[in-house]
């Protein structure tokens, strides 16, 4: 990670996630290496993105340490895997599918579903407090490094 | 919510997720919100957004049916506020601020912390299988519409 990153908000860790992910492709291409694409062309086929913007993703991702740039099979083209900071995008990548879920489409509209190894949707991920207990938005509040 | 929307990849619910939030400012702005930012000032104030940006995330959130616009309490200024839709991304940005906890400070970097009405700490958002088991990115498959 850049050690000279001009962070937006430098103390506050959502807005630090989303200097390092927080743009649409990036974030679909972590969702794609998720469900296994692997070489540029998995990439590309999957989001249509175009090619000069995926080399840049591809390229951001692995120098801020999400993803890991390896020489493919065939020794000719390389492929990218996720290490282990970028595996651990999958709670956020669950959130955005869940709410998108809920949210972006309409009734009866068909959409993809994740499932567990024995093919069951995932649960809902509900933030809860301390005691875990279910928290809504406006019950929790942000504290401030220097408070 | 535009019924003529170009989705990035329409079956998808993280695709369209990201094409309704999945940008860095606008979903600080949604942080903001849950934080108790109303006004357009207060928005502005917290993360040093350029006010045209500012303008255009605050216009398209609305238009989303992420936030409402209503008449602000002096009958001047209008404040945002999030809709059900809005605070229900409350997951989406826990998942990403504890994403950041992890991976985007150096050993003994301080950030803020978002903590329960008790003032404890939220717990760690984790996927888990049909049976509540934890799930890592691995072992999750997405099954397309019309499979």
């Amino acid at each position: 990670m850049d050690d000279d990153r001009n962070w937006t908000d430098p103390e506050c860790p959502v807005a630090r996630t989303l200097d390092l992910v927080g743009d649409r492709w990036s974030l679909l291409v972590i969702r794609d290496a998720m469900d296994g694409a692997q070489a540029f062309g998995d990439f590309q086929r999957r989001t249509g993105i175009a090619r000069n913007i995926l080399a840049d993703r591809l390229r951001k991702l692995t120098e801020r340490g999400v993803l890991e740039r390896r020489p493919g099979p065939t020794g000719k083209r390389p492929v990218y895997l996720l290490t282990r900071a970028g595996s651990d995008l999958f709670a956020t990548v669950v959130a955005l599918r869940q709410w998108g879920e809920r949210h972006a489409f309409a009734e009866g509209e068909t959409h993809s579903t994740l499932v567990d190894p024995e093919g069951r949707a995932l649960p809902v991920l509900v933030p809860v407090d301390a005691a875990g207990d279910p928290l809504a938005a406006d019950r929790a509040r942000v504290v401030r490094a220097g408070a």
